[in-house]
């Protein structure tokens, strides 16, 4: 197994709950641009990869039973393809050093957790997205956006 | 098989993240009575049928790493029947025709993704619903509120 | 099998969806540590439990398509261990204790679900969490925080 050839994933919405305050809309731009980038090194289109911050109220965000303002906890929906166990490992791994830059200095606990999700109840535009690695996939990619499908993918 | 006898789904929780200001009240009372039909047509109690707005500040919200201020992005958790593959297509398209009215006019891009969930792990009021088509249910769709089972669904 | 003996999850992030002003921030607080408890009590360490209030206006939240002010929607991401169907009853009979001061004086309507996800698919501060029942994990319990796993877990 080429463990650097695997796509994980096709569409990731990451959704990262934080104490208010703890990004500016630069951090979170920049946050939300290497979570696309590691997506886009395996070559999924950059607009399949959506990223939410939710900034929450220290009375409204608790970890163990207590209020905290030093976590952030990322939780990720995403389609992945069946891929073998040591794979999930390493994929954990890509994401720990594509979160790394923003939960230190200061630094912040951290938690994420990866939902899968099934890919034939995914739709963009209403479209269904093209099959990974198919001509129709890199049209979508080279265009950043959605168009009819030409391919049987 | 006869697909518009297919009760794709018992529950399910919509979530749309909007860009702030897309819909107005009125439009997200709209958004989720359709939404609402959708199910109510398979028989599904109204109240089984949940829709949740979260307008994002455009800081706060990104695909393809670029902060939107043009996109819908729906995910939805349901306890889904087994259903065959032409299934999923089929639902995702009526998923589409719920959704048209809101992202036309003014366009804006889209993308839906459901979940499944464990019947088993679903409550309302405490109690587990009654199975699909059961008298139990047909009741609780009638009155839409949940009352104790009487039969053995 | 030994019910009480089930550790049913080892991961959960519970998200409270309720109407804006349903609780206070003690009330919160109170609600997270009696969700917490219900974990420690099987030996999950505090810090695995992460639990979110959405405050959430009228003209966002539905119920049947209608707004609500009377509701609260509960939805949890859950690492579960394989567990009979027996199981599944049994511990949303505990979620519904757990819940019940919460919903009573005043009364409000609530649901819960629960979603299954991937363990393998997890990490804390970037660690894999040691498996259940572990040296590690019974000491990172009674650390309540996370440390480099000394043994195979």
């Amino acid at each position: 197994m080429q463990l650097a050839s695997v796509r994980y994933a096709a569409m990731p919405l990451w959704n990262v709950y934080c104490p208010e305050g703890t990004y500016s809309a630069e951090d979170k731009r920049a946050f939300a641009e290497r979570v696309t980038d590691l997506y886009a090194e395996f070559g999924v289109p950059r607009f399949f990869v959506g990223v939410v911050f939710q900034e929450l109220p220290k009375d409204s965000f608790f970890i163990g039973g207590e209020p905290t303002d030093d976590f952030v906890r990322i939780w990720i929906d995403a389609i992945a393809r069946r891929a073998p166990k040591e794979a999930q490992g390493w994929w954990m791994k890509r994401i720990r050093e594509t979160v790394a830059p923003f939960v230190t200095d200061p630094e912040l606990r951290w938690e994420a957790h990866v939902d899968e999700t099934p890919r034939g109840l995914w739709t963009i535009n209403g479209i269904r997205p093209p099959a990974e690695g198919s001509e129709d996939e890199k049209r979508w990619a080279a265009d950043n956006k959605p168009s009819q499908p030409v391919g049987s993918g």
